[in-house]
C-alpha cells in the first residue's frame, strides 16, 4: 500500500466532500479534533451576524426576535440526533464539569431515595481527571465514597454496593471504547444508575443512549462537535428520570416560568430544569454550526459511515506505525475495532513530548498527554472522518518517520513546555 | 429646561466621546443597558480574529500561542479594577447563577466551621430571582434556612442567628442601592459573612469590595460590562478567605496543575480554584472588549465621572416624567442619589407592559418587569453613561408622553407577550 492507494480511497470516500465544510490551514495535517475540532466554514459568518445584527441592532429584543431564549433547547435537539435521544431530551448548558456535577447530584438524589444503603460511586482511574475531581468532591459532600478502579474488569465486583457507575464512553488516553449497552445492562442488573461522559464519543461514532437504556449523560461541544474553544456542553437524562431530577444549581433558566420573576423556585418540566444561568448565546450559536457539520453527514451515510471511516483511518494509522517504525512506538489503543474510539495513542520509551513538538513543527498536529500512575506518556492522534483524509494519515506517519530517523526531536527547542501541554 | 439645554450638557460632557466606542442603531434610544449592554465597536473584529485566526489557523495550539488559558485571569484582572479588587483576585467563569452557587457554598463551608450554630442565610425577597432560587436549594441541601426579608430594615434583627447575608448591591426592580460598606460592617459586627451580587452595580458606579471589607462577590458580564448576550460571569473572594474556599464544582481548570492529568484533585492557590470547566474563549474574548470600554473611561474621570453622569441622567429622567406626566406614573426608584443605582423604574395603574411595547415601537427601548407580591408591574429605564446622552433622556420622555397622550398603547398589537418579557 502506498500513498496513491490512499488517494484512491479518498476519491471513493462518500464523506470526502464534507471536508469542504471546514476551514483547514494549508499544508497542515490536523489530528487533534479529539481535543479541539476544526473551524466550520459557516461559523465566522454566523457569529458575525449574531454579533452585528442580532446583538448590535436587535439588542435586548433579540431574546424574542432571534429566539435566543430557545437556543439551549434547539441546539440540544440537534445534538439529541447524534446521541440517540429524543427531541426535548437534551439541553446545551454550562461546561462538561458543571453538567457532570448536576447529573451526578441528580443520580445521587435518586439513589438516596431508592437504595439508601448503597454508598459507592464507581469509576475508573483512567477517566478524564475533571470527572474524578467533580465526583470526588461531590461524593464527600453527600457522604458517598468514590472508588476509581484500575481496569474495567474490576468494576463488576463493586456493583452490588454501588449507587452510581460513572464512565467515559471513550477514554481520553488510549481511546478505549466501552460497550455502553452491555455495561449499562450489567449496572442495571445490580440496581446501579449509570452516568456517561460522551466527550470523546459523540460525533465520532453512533451513540444510542435510548437503546442502551442509559440514565444520565453529558458531553462537550468543542471536540467532535466542532463548537469552538470552550464551547458550551450538553446533558441528557432518561425521560423517566427527568422529573425526579434534583437540580442542585437551581438558577432562573431552569424555572418553569423565569420571567414571572417569582421569588419561589418551580422547576421546569423535564430537561428544562437542567438549565441554570443565562445561556451563552455566542457559544451556542457557534456550537450549532459545528453540530450542523455532523448532521450534514446524514445524506452520506450518517454516523454509521463516519464510524466506518474512523475505524479504517485509525486501523491504517496503527498499521503504518507498526510497519514503518517497528519497535519505536507501542500502540496503546485497542486494536479490536469494537474496543476503539476515534484515536490512536502511541507510547515510546523516551521523549514523547519532544516527538509531538517536532511533529507539530512539521505541520502534523497531534498532542501529548502526560502519563504517571495511569501509564506511560502518550502521543495522541485523533481522526475526524468529516475532514481527515486517508492521505493525511499517510503523511502523518511519513513525517513521524522522518522526525525519528533524523533525530531532530532531540533538539532543545522541542523540549519547552507551554502552559497547556 | 428644554432639549437645547440638554444638548449643551452633552457637548460639555467629558464622557461624550466614549459613545463612539459603541455601535448603536440609528434613531434608537437604548435604555436597557441594565439588561443587555450595547455592542462595542471592537467586538465584531476581535471575535472574527479569535474565530478565523486563533481557532481556524492556530487550532489547538492557540491555548498556548494565543494564551487562551490565561483569559479567565487576564480579563478577571481587568474587572478587578472596576470593583475595587486586586490583581489575581477575580476570575471570569460560568454564569452568575453557577458562581453564586460556588461562593455561597464556600461561605457556608466557612460558616459551618467558624459558627456552626448559625443556620440562617438572610436575603431580600426583592433580590433577583436566580439568587433566591440558587440559595434556597443550596440551603436545603446543607441544612440551612433561607430567610428573604421584605425590607432592608428587617435584616438587622436576623443577623445574630445568621451565617451569611446575601444581597444584590443594586436591586433589579427599583434600582435601590445598598451602602455596601455600612451593610458589610453591620454584618461583620454580628459575625456574618457577606455575599454580594454586583450584576446591576459593577460598571455603572464605583464599587470597592476591598474598602467595604466584603467577603464574596459575583457579577455578570452582559449588563454594564457590555460583554454580549449570555456573556460569562465573574467572581471574587476576599484574599484572606481564598484558601479556605471549598470549591463545590471542583473541575479540572481549578486544579493547581490541570495538565498533569493527575487523578487526584489539588486545588489551585487562591482565586484559581474558582474555575471549574474549560473556559468559554469566545465569550471571554467578547467580554474583554466590553470591559475595555469601561477602562477607557479612566482618562476621562473614570467610574467617578460615570457615576456623576449616571446620577444626573436618572435624576433628569425622573424629574421630566414627574413634570410632564404628573399623576400618570409613579417613580419607584429612590430619589436620593446615594440610594439609587443607574436606572429609573416607573409604575402606572394599568398597562405597564403595553406602554413599554408602544414605546419600543417608537424606538425607545426600556423593559418591563412583572410585579406580583414584590410590588407593582414596572417599566425600567437604565442609563449607561458611556453611551446614554442627556438628549436621549429628553427624547425618551417626549416619546413616553406621546404614547400616553395618543392612547396608542391600548392598541391590541402592544398586548402580545414574547417568550422573554
Amino acid at each position: 500500500m502506498n500513498r496513491d492507494d490512499l488517494a484512491a480511497l479518498d476519491s471513493a470516500d462518500p464523506l470526502a466532500l464534507l471536508r469542504e465544510l471546514f476551514t483547514l490551514p494549508e499544508g497542515m495535517v490536523y489530528l487533534d479534533g479529539n481535543s479541539l475540532g476544526a473551524l466550520p466554514r459557516a461559523t465566522a459568518q454566523r457569529l458575525h451576524d449574531v454579533v452585528t445584527r442580532e446583538w448590535g441592532e436587535g439588542l435586548i429584543g433579540s431574546w424574542n426576535t432571534s429566539d435566543w431564549i430557545s437556543l439551549p433547547r434547539r441546539v440540544g435537539d440537534k445534538i439529541a440526533r447524534l446521541v440517540g435521544a429524543g427531541p426535548g431530551e437534551v439541553v446545551v448548558a454550562d461546561s462538561t464539569s458543571v453538567n457532570l456535577y448536576k447529573v451526578l447530584a441528580a443520580a445521587l438524589s435518586v439513589a438516596a431515595e431508592d437504595a439508601p444503603d448503597r454508598r459507592l460511586v464507581v469509576s475508573e482511574r483512567s477517566n478524564f481527571p475533571t470527572d474524578l475531581y467533580v465526583a470526588g468532591r461531590l461524593c464527600a459532600e453527600r457522604g458517598y465514597e468514590l472508588v476509581a478502579v484500575d481496569a474495567p474488569a474490576d468494576i463488576e465486583a463493586l456493583l452490588p454496593g454501588a449507587a452510581v457507575l460513572m464512565l467515559t464512553q471513550v477514554g481520553y488516553r488510549t481511546g478505549r471504547l466501552h460497550d455502553m449497552t452491555a455495561v449499562t445492562r450489567q449496572a442495571h442488573d445490580h440496581g446501579v444508575l449509570t452516568v456517561w461522559d460522551l466527550c470523546h464519543s459523540a460525533g465520532a461514532l453512533p451513540v444510542d443512549l435510548t437503546a442502551a437504556g442509559a440514565d444520565y449523560a453529558v458531553g462537550c461541544g468543542y471536540k467532535y462537535l466542532n463548537g469552538g474553544p470552550g464551547s458550551p456542553a450538553y446533558l441528557w437524562v432518561r425521560p423517566g428520570l427527568a422529573d425526579r431530577f434534583e437540580q442542585p444549581i437551581s438558577g432562573w433558566m431552569g424555572h418553569a416560568a423565569p420571567f414571572e420573576m417569582s421569588p419561589d423556585y418551580r422547576p421546569a418540566e423535564g430537561i428544562g430544569r437542567y438549565l441554570s444561568g443565562t445561556p451563552s448565546v455566542l457559544g451556542i450559536a457557534a456550537l450549532e454550526c459545528g453540530v450542523d457539520t455532523l448532521l450534514a453527514a446524514d445524506e452520506h451515510g450518517g454516523l454509521e459511515a463516519v464510524r466506518a471511516k474512523s475505524l479504517a483511518l485509525t486501523r491504517l494509522l496503527a498499521d503504518l506505525v507498526e510497519q514503518r517504525l517497528p519497535g519505536v512506538f507501542t500502540v496503546e489503543s485497542p486494536r479490536a475495532d469494537d474496543e476503539r474510539g476515534s484515536q490512536v495513542s502511541l507510547s515510546c520509551p523516551e521523549g514523547a513530548f519532544a516527538v509531538v513538538q517536532a511533529l507539530i513543527a512539521r505541520g502534523v498536529i497531534g498532542d501529548f498527554r502526560a502519563g504517571g500512575e495511569e501509564g506511560p506518556d502518550i502521543l495522541r492522534f485523533g481522526v475526524t472522518p468529516l475532514y481527515t483524509r486517508y492521505v493525511d494519515v499517510w503523511d502523518a506517519v511519513e513525517q513521524l518517520s522522518q522526525v525519528m530517523e533524523s533525530g531532530e526531536w532531540r533538539e532543545e527547542r522541542f523540549a519547552t513546555r507551554g502552559a497547556v501541554t
